[in-house]
Formats: C-alpha cells, sequence, structure tokens
C-alpha cells in the first residue's frame, strides 16, 4: 500500500550508523543535514559527538531527538533528526579508541532491531575501524558478518552498484561469490553449493528488493577466458556450467559463465542487471573505476535492507571538512529506493 | 640517426602476419590497404587467399611484391604490399584448416627472422586459431611462446595498452606477471624471481621501447585489499614488498603492492607509465572496458619488438564486411611509435 504515496508522511524512516567517532563518519551526517531533508533519515550517534564535529567544521546543528516509532519528519538546514546513544571513549577525530567498542556495537544493534521489527525501513551503515573494535576484545570481522548474525542468516551477499550509462540502463551492479579470501583460496571456496544459494539470494534479492521481474545475471568464469574450454582450469565445466543450467530449470536467467574481461566491456554488460564475479579482485576494478565516489555497497540475504558507504573511516580527514559525501548520500538513495521496491513487492 | 627523419624512406617496414586464413585477419589487411599509405607495412600471406577475400568484401586490390630489403613505399589506395607465401590449404572464411599450419608457422618466422635481422622494424601479428595448429600436429601455445622460443629468450611479459586519458598521459599499460594460467595456480606462481625478471623487463623495455626516462610503475597486491596486512593473504609481505624493495635500490620506480579495486580508479592510475596486475582477470577488465576495439597486446622481452591485435578470429565475420580493424590499426602505430622510440634510445 505504500507505493500509493497516500501515506509517504508515514514511511518508517531509513536510520544510519554513524560509524567510527574518529573517523569521517559524524562529518558526512552533519554535512548531508546542512541540506533541508523532506523525509529525514535518522543518525544513531552520540549527540556530543556530533556537536564537537559541527563546531569543528564551523557548521550549525540543531538536534533534533527521535521519539520512538514516530515516521520520518521534514528537517530543516542545520537539522539533524538523532537516536542518541552515549559513547564513553574519545571523540577526537583520527584517534580511534577501544573503549567505543560497544557503543558501536550497541547502535548497530538497536539499528538492525528496529529494521527487523519494521520501526525502520532500512540500514545504512557509517564506516567503522574493525581493528579497534578487535582491541577491545570484541570479535568482530565486519558490518556484514555481524549483521548475518543478529539476523541469524548463514549466506550472505556483498553486492557493489554504481550508476552508469554501459549497461543501457542506469545502474551497474557487481555481487561477488566470495569476498575477503586470500587468492589462493578462491578456487576451492566455489562450491556448487555456495554459487547456487548466492545466485538464489541475488535472483531473488533483484526481484523482491530492486523490482526487476526477471532479472538477467551474467556470470564470471573463475579462470582466466572462462578456463577456455577446459585448458585453463577446469571449474568452469565440472561446478558452474552444471549449477547453471539446474538454475535455469528453475527460472532463473543466468548468462555464463563468461570471461570477465570481455564480460566486463560496455558490450558485454549490456542487459545485465547484475554480475556475479566469483572473487573480489575480478569483480570491482571496473565497478570502482566507473564510480570511483559514487557506489554503494549492498548486503543482500539479510531480512532487512542494508547499504552501506563504498569508504572507510578516512581517520585523516576526519574534522577537516574535505570528505565528500556522494558515496553516503547515493547509500541513502539506494535504501529508499530498494524500500520502495520492497513495498510494491509486498503489497 | 632514424630519428632526425633525414632517411625516413630508408626505415625498414613494419611487418605484418595476416594469420589465420579463415578469420578476419585477411579482411583488415585488405580493409587497411584501401588508404594510401606513405610508409606502407609490409604483409605476410598467401596472395590468391587475399585475392579471394577481397572479391567477396568487394573491394579493389592490386598486390605489389617485395623485393629483399627494400625500405617501406608508399602505395595507393587499394594496393598491398606483399611478401607472398602458399598456403597449400582451404582459404574459405570460417573454416580453419590444419593443412595451413606449416604455411602459417613459417610466416611467422619469416616475419621473426626478418625483425632480428634489422629487414623489419617490427612485427604486427593477426588473429591464429591455436586447436587448429595443434590439430595438425604441432605443439603451439600461442604467438607469444613461439616467438620466445624462435627468439631464445625464456622470460617475455605481456602487456596490454589503449589510449585513454584516465592516467593523466595517453596511454594506459597493463602487463601481467602470470597471464593463461588456471587461478589456483596463481598463487604459487608469484615469486620473486619472477616477480623480479618480469618488473626488470617491464622497466627496461618501458625505458629502451618507449623512450620513457625513468619509468613509474604501479604493482597490484596478489589478495584483495593487497593481503590487509597479513589479514588476507601473506605473498605482499613474504614476497611482493621486498622484491619491490630490492628493485628499488636498483633505481627502478615501483608503488605497491596496492590493493587493484582502487589501484584501477582514474585516481589510482594517475601517474602510472604502467600497472603490473598479478594475473589476467585482475588487470584485463578496466583496460578492455576502456580500450574496447581500440586496444593492442605487446610483447616486452623480445629482442625485436611485437604487437598484435587484441582480438581472436571472429571465424564468423570473416569475408563479411563487418570487422573492424581499429585494434589493427592501433597495433601498427604503436609498433611504428615504438621503432622511432628505439631508434633514439640506441642512437
Amino acid at each position: 500500500m505504500w507505493s500509493t504515496g497516500l501515506r509517504a508522511e508515514a514511511t518508517p524512516p531509513i536510520v544510519i550508523t554513524a560509524g567510527e567517532p574518529a573517523g569521517i563518519g559524524p562529518d558526512l551526517c552533519i554535512q548531508l543535514a546542512q541540506q533541508a531533508q523532506p523525509q529525514a533519515p535518522l543518525v544513531i550517534a552520540d549527540p556530543r559527538l556530533l556537536q564537537a564535529r559541527a563546531a569543528l567544521l564551523g557548521l550549525p546543528l540543531t538536534i533534533r531527538p527521535y521519539q520512538a516509532d514516530e515516521p520520518a519528519p521534514s528537517t530543516a538546514p542545520g537539522e539533524l533528526w538523532l537516536l542518541a546513544l552515549e559513547a564513553p571513549g574519545s571523540l577526537e577525530p583520527g584517534q580511534p579508541d577501544p573503549a567505543n567498542a560497544a557503543y558501536l556495537l550497541a547502535g548497530l544493534r538497536r539499528a538492525a532491531q528496529g529494521c527487523l521489527s519494521g520501526e525502520f525501513a532500512a540500514l545504512v551503515t557509517g564506516p567503522l575501524h574493525k581493528a579497534v573494535i578487535n582491541e577491545a576484545g570484541v570479535p568482530f570481522s565486519g558490518h556484514t558478518e555481524y549483521l548475518a548474525e543478529l539476523a541469524g542468516v548463514e549466506q550472505v551477499v556483498m553486492m557493489l552498484a554504481t550508476e552508469t550509462p554501459v549497461t543501457g540502463g542506469d545502474t551497474l551492479r557487481v555481487a561477488l561469490l566470495t569476498t575477503h579470501l586470500p587468492l589462493r583460496e578462491v578456487a576451492d571456496a566455489l562450491t556448487a553449493e555456495r554459487l547456487q544459494r548466492v545466485l538464489s539470494i541475488l535472483d531473488h534479492d533483484l526481484r523482491t528488493r530492486f523490482g526487476i521481474v526477471a532479472p538477467r545475471i551474467k556470470v564470471c568464469g573463475l579462470n582466466p577466458h572462462a578456463g577456455e574450454g577446459g585448458h585453463l582450469g577446469r571449474e568452469e565445466q565440472e561446478i558452474i556450467e552444471p549449477t547453471l543450467e539446474r538454475l535455469r530449470e528453475q527460472g532463473l536467467k543466468l548468462d555464463g559463465p563468461l570471461p570477465a574481461d570481455t564480460l566486463f566491456t560496455p558490450h558485454g554488460l549490456q542487459g545485465a542487471d547484475a554480475v556475479l564475479a566469483m572473487y573480489h579482485d575480478q569483480g570491482l576494478p571496473v565497478l570502482k573505476h566507473l564510480g570511483f565516489g559514487h557506489a554503494v555497497n549492498i548486503t543482500l540475504g539479510l531480512p532487512f535492507i542494508r547499504t552501506s558507504v563504498d569508504h572507510g573511516t578516512a581517520l585523516e580527514l576526519a574534522g577537516s571538512g574535505r570528505a565528500s559525501g556522494g558515496s553516503l548520500a547515493y547509500a541513502i538513495e539506494t535504501a529508499r529506493r530498494m524500500a520502495r521496491a520492497s513495498q510494491s513487492t509486498e503489497s
């Protein structure tokens, strides 16, 4: 029903975790609040942090506190809608403090629980500094894994997207079969089971989260030239081809396995709603080349919508006013579109 | 002395092997000959093949036979300067014939010998069909390996280049540490010895073949995020970093190891005379995306200049008139520039 627009004012808010206090996450939230927001996103952060950082940036800031289950308000320039949490450690730019680890994780939990309950429409995460959380004695290997565990989900899929004219549509989307894995472990991580689960999630979420009725996915081979008929590796013939065949029988529209170097040409990308790359450095160079400063990281397979900025904490830029909000704006816009498409699909 | 231009007429010719008779190589040579050439390249092919293909394409063709040690003439539109060899097999487009394998290899040998003796300034190769040569009982794993063996060279380096504004210069060049290797063998193929040899050849040839006085090479890591301080693989710390350090002490200008996904952004490529990627699908997607239809494949480390088209035989397009000569033109232009730079360096 949301898609009719009649109850647009009652849409649950997008929630943003501002991320590492010593990084540029707080700066970007403050910079974003300088423009009037017809449907403000809700920021989770420490209000003292935001006030101190705004003073450092020389920007006006009025905190508007969140009331439970309040729909997204329209905010004036300089006004920031906040769900306040207290950070016990240092709030200095450039100096991450392990004492803030519990604060950061509490913010993530609060955001995820709100997404699960329907209080929030989607989660947008600001950048964290993994090592600092680990230093606090908390095992933490990244947002994606933490959120998957919170949601009780085993397999999630990392997908990056950027707007580009090359696909003939408006968006280039690249999902990864494996993500942060040493290269020598990649070939063994390609199993029929993993490939099937990842492709099923990708297809499902392209339909339900992006409103694409019959998504067409182009799948890279593992080896150069997609194995060249078995001369340059046999994973294509032994694992990828039979798995794609099974999934095609279930109605998925899959091309491949295709050689990555020609698949990523403008001609090769034509007609693809998403590309599935087998590993990190096969899939991301072209996307990051085209989407430099304007890419979004999306986690598929969660029971809620989560997007993220495509950059790190940039400690050296915190408080400088030189951090660019392009990726945060695009992450929010993408989350909003996904929330709208999800509502249309459900109604 | 050649670089003064005073003896330009006496410059040895660029030699082109037209490649597989059933493919588009002959078509491209005929199409090229439709424009007047102030310094014609010399084509090695069967004259009957060229005449038959020209008739099929509806293009005029006058063969001008090569005289030994003749410098490059100026040719009129429709005139093709030819070193004739006889192909005993089928000359039909679309149907590769193993009976032509010996003809193809004889052409390559003739061209390479001419390059080694100084009769020719550089070799540009048209596309071959490896499998057909193998079917004839000749072990052949590609131009590059065959030419390396002919020249008695152990290590050569494959480099692709394309013109692009993104590097801040005019050319994006990507060399590969490993080329046509199954992905699971890549990590073990990265040895300090291979890396040192490849970087030495790359640095040497950028100086001598491209006239770059102090080339700056940006080197990719093997693992995602270049290993992220050892968390995602240790090859960067154990092999790449110490090797780069040793070579820097010898005067090479090397950046890295760098994460491939950020190195290949427009910002990351700034100032690089070349990128060294660790493997095929890490290095080629961005280059082929930017250089689609206008890229050249260059073999470094040979005692002569060799460039190649960046496409295959395209059997289905042979004789159709729809083959595009962009890559051949760029391969010839690159070979010519390299020949000029080499003469300047030597003089």
